[in-house]
């Protein structure tokens, strides 16, 4: 049997699988295959959110350059992020507390049964905190400051629209402390340019320095896949290697694709990204 | 209709459109497909070789890397790259020679009809010689000396077998200027691990610096896909961005992917590949 990705119109990835959950809720279609090459697999409305076995690629990459760029982290907002990979890279920094909000229940209820190696014992972690609520409603309600915030949400489709508005990177700005930092998915360099460029364009509004990092993930197809980091102060771009490197050894970081020299190679751009940006 | 790639066992990248070309040579099974996102698409034995779209990043990235680092390559020499994309990246440098050598004269025929927009002229040009030839045999004849070698074939099954072996690698060496370098694709450092690591243990035997080169290509699945580069002398990782960047506008290079941050970004490996070729 065969899980096909229904994302773009014109092109499909499938994987080799069996499909092992599935459910409407309220808010999105789940599913969860096992695979063949990418152990256990989850669907939210027909795209792939993540794998077991690509899945530190994107968790890793959402989380390390921001944490160590940052000099001590304490509080951190994950918006979305239900599988809870994540929320496991964040709470290897010694930060204080970690908040997560996600819509949808569900998520969370089926990646603690089915995406086990994934979310580990993150989600009763003692500095977790976990709100089900919309995550643009919760920025809006919310007086606590952040010096991380992370969205991990799928693409502007569906569930997940009211997290690409401006109104939303405002109020993401406003809960950040002095030096805060936020990162998010914007999709395929190739496939959603469009996407990535309105990103960018909307950020560039609110943060004084944007950041385009790219990371390669197979099964994210598309060629490089961009996230944004919008910054109230600290550039990652530049922040040296040494600096970064004191900070991985001393908080015990343990990476399978994070280095201090991919911190600022991911932070490099090819021509075609570029060009789109400017 | 959808062009379904057949590469591997367990995932599968399906593009929407038509068949255009279809033949069996003696060395292979050829098809060119029109598709909606990628244009015209040739697939060599079932697997997708290059797109209009997106054939800038691995023609791109097979050239210019060692052509700006070699300070005045002369004599390149090409095995397989029958599609014509890497001669044309080629001829943007002031070289004397390229000598391409495809074992399958039907690949240059069927791009020349077909895929015109990846290999304009390059055939033709002056200072092309054509050679139908397996290259594997061609490299055991040759009293020539080249500055640059690329080998650009399909994965080590079927007709580029021969593209793979020890006695491949030490011939390049011997073929090679003093100051000479080569570069082939050794896959996906995901679903090509094993290859990859192959590789590298292969060349580095042969060559003293042996470098791995990471691209995201939309239509290569799998993450980062891996180019290894032997050399006999000249490290390109080391070579500074000023003499790249002087290189690179004295010789009037235009580029959508490369630039002379990309080329030392793109020998930056995550820890998962760094583990693998250790």
């Amino acid at each position: 049997m065969w899980l096909k990705e229904t994302l773009y119109d014109d092109l499909r990835i499938a994987l080799r699988g069996e499909l092992v959950y599935k459910k409407k809720s309220p808010h999105q279609d789940l599913r969860v295959y096992q695979s063949a090459s990418f152990g256990r697999v989850l669907l939210l409305d027909g795209a792939i959110q993540t794998t077991e076995r690509d899945e530190f690629i994107y968790h890793e990459m959402l989380t390390h350059p921001l944490l160590l760029s940052v000099p001590r982290p304490e509080k951190v907002l994950l918006i979305g992020a239900g599988d809870g990979g994540i929320l496991r890279e964040v709470l290897k920094h010694p930060v204080k507390k970690a908040v997560l909000v996600e819509i949808d229940r569900e998520v969370i209820s089926l990646s603690e049964k089915y995406l086990s190696s994934i979310c580990g014992g993150a989600f009763s972690h003692p500095k977790t905190e976990i709100v089900i609520e919309d995550g643009a409603r919760f920025l809006t309600g919310t007086q606590d400051k952040f010096d991380v915030v992370i969205v991990d949400s799928p693409d502007p489709v569906g569930v997940a629209k009211s997290l690409f508005t401006p109104s939303f990177y405002k109020n993401i700005y406003r809960v950040l402390s002095s030096r805060g930092m936020m990162i998010r998915q914007t999709g395929s360099t190739f496939l959603q340019k469009k996407d990535m460029k309105k990103h960018h364009h909307t950020l560039s509004k609110v943060f004084p320095v944007v950041t385009v990092q790219l990371t390669a993930i197979p099964t994210y197809v598309g060629g490089f896949f961009s996230c944004m980091i919008g910054s109230k102060k600290i550039d990652p771009r530049t922040i040296r290697k040494t600096v970064l490197e004191k900070r991985y050894k001393s908080r015990g970081l343990r990476t399978q694709y994070y280095n201090t020299d991919m911190h600022h190679a991911s932070m490099v751009m090819p021509n075609y990204v570029r060009e789109e940006i400017q």
